[in-house]
């Protein structure tokens, strides 16, 4: 079968024996917002032209190809929602040579107040960590653009919080009165500023205060104008983290390692120790789909 | 004497007599951000030509052409401030004419932290609304881009707290994945729209988490597009309220009326009543100054 994660920024895949042991895989930076006039079935076809020609398995897809400006629209499953749910509720497309493709849900969820939330393309990857968990309760975080707090709970998304955190990040950086005198990008983390950052998160005064006082530090003379970055980061993840992870002893990262060791960072000043896993879970929580659906191995449902 | 408030958008100009009664008032789109090569001497000598050749009284700015951006650097003078220490610390700059400028200083302080926070051009206001809060101690907003929360104790500016209240609403309403979706200002609010916003402020999860729910709510089919710019509102504006705000019976709301009946809406929310004073108090700060320092009616000093 051929497992492919397609995102808003990048298209990766994997073709895999019956047994899901990886065979081959492959990446490109096409992900939805770059395929012209939503040509999804095309591009595919393109980029995996040699794999299809060789593989009759199933075409298993998960991501923002499930959006609404993706392929199609594959309708939230609700919480609790493991393997299981979401195996059985894929949304099918064609593909240019006819066959099916088949597109897992995103989750949606509510909280005591009524206000929803909901992920696409991150439900796949906690599958991907499942086996590594274990039965119980469970906290996770997924950091990123749009950061997910998730609770899972014997092999299911229980419930789970999105947090704007890098969104805000680069909205400051790179539009607000802090972006005049903020440095460039630096392949290094600045401990001693990001600490800072996550310092004040715990101080009261609310988080439009401490955004303020980034920029009345340095007009002070008190910050350094280099160091605005990675407080920026620092006082962004504190907030986060103070909001999100109330009282968990270990919280379980999900991410890119740039950004799980400034997670594990925060988390510590919080008392928290956490537990970094594979940051490509996507390929394992696509095999547990499509092993819960019966694809591996076999011909197209 | 003329009166000039100087900021970054606007330059506001009154002339008066010498018990300080308005005898003429000008204002033009010249903030400094706005005035070329930083020539701020030729723009005030062009704007005000006809009342500099008949009145040789003193002038007098205040607002962020004292800033590093403006004319010249009018330091910041530490709380407690009042009338008297901002009229004993005004920077002097040259005229046109080779007649003295005066500049009013900004303010700064520092919480129990130790983290500084400033203004500019809001002490002039606050001095401006002293009269009408009488002695005792009060708590002030003036809402706006960086909103200021304002302990007044005897005439005295004690201490503030800057909040990124509207650069953040306008960060996020232009440049974020919630402005895909955001219809263009209207001018009319829609209170339940800003209400749901306010309300919200109120749940656990923290801003950056409320953020992503409006973006949620719309996938859900819960909130209109229509809906979220006034949402989005009401949600900074209660999460600035509430972490300024606690415990305060009064507030005394100083700014646009389009701004105050949103503070007053939100605030009636928290089970804070407000007083909402006159937005132009600038020019009845500025006369208050040049009394201290002996300006009025006086030659320059």
């Amino acid at each position: 079968m051929i497992a492919i994660d397609w995102g808003t920024s990048s298209f990766r895949a994997w073709r895999l024996d019956d047994a899901g042991r990886e065979l081959d895989r492959r990446s490109a930076p096409l992900g939805i917002l770059a395929v012209p006039d939503r040509a999804f079935a095309a591009t595919l076809a393109t980029q995996l032209a040699d794999w299809l020609a060789i593989d009759t398995g199933a075409v298993l897809m998960s991501g923002m190809i499930g959006s609404r400006q993706g392929w199609t629209e594959a309708a939230y499953a609700p919480t609790p929602a493991g393997a299981d749910a979401l195996s059985e509720n894929l949304a099918r497309v064609t593909l240019a040579d006819g066959r099916d493709g088949w597109i897992v849900p995103g989750v949606i969820t509510r909280d005591a107040s009524g206000v929803h939330d909901v992920m696409r393309g991150e439900e796949t990857q906690i599958l991907g960590v499942l086996d590594a968990l274990g039965p119980g309760t469970h906290r996770l975080c997924l950091p990123g653009t749009h950061s997910k707090w998730v609770t899972v709970r014997d092999d299911r998304i229980a419930s789970f919080a999105t947090h704007m955190t890098g969104e805000t990040f680069a909205l400051f950086a790179q539009h607000s009165i802090l972006a005049r005198t903020m440095p460039p990008a630096a392949d290094e983390l600045d401990t001693a500023a990001f600490d800072l950052g996550v310092a004040r998160s715990g101080d009261g005064g609310g988080l439009l205060h401490h955004l303020f006082g980034i920029r009345a530090q340095v007009l002070a003379g008190a910050l350094a104008e280099a160091q605005t970055r990675d407080t920026l980061s620092g006082l962004l993840i504190g907030h986060e983290c103070h909001a999100a992870s109330t009282g968990d002893a270990v919280v379980h990262l999900v991410g890119a390692t740039a950004l799980t060791i400034r997670y594990e960072r925060a988390l510590a000043q919080l008392g928290c120790s956490v537990r970094v896993h594979d940051p490509d879970a996507a390929l394992a929580g696509l095999t547990r789909v499509a092993s819960a659906r019966g694809l591996l191995g076999a011909s197209p449902a």
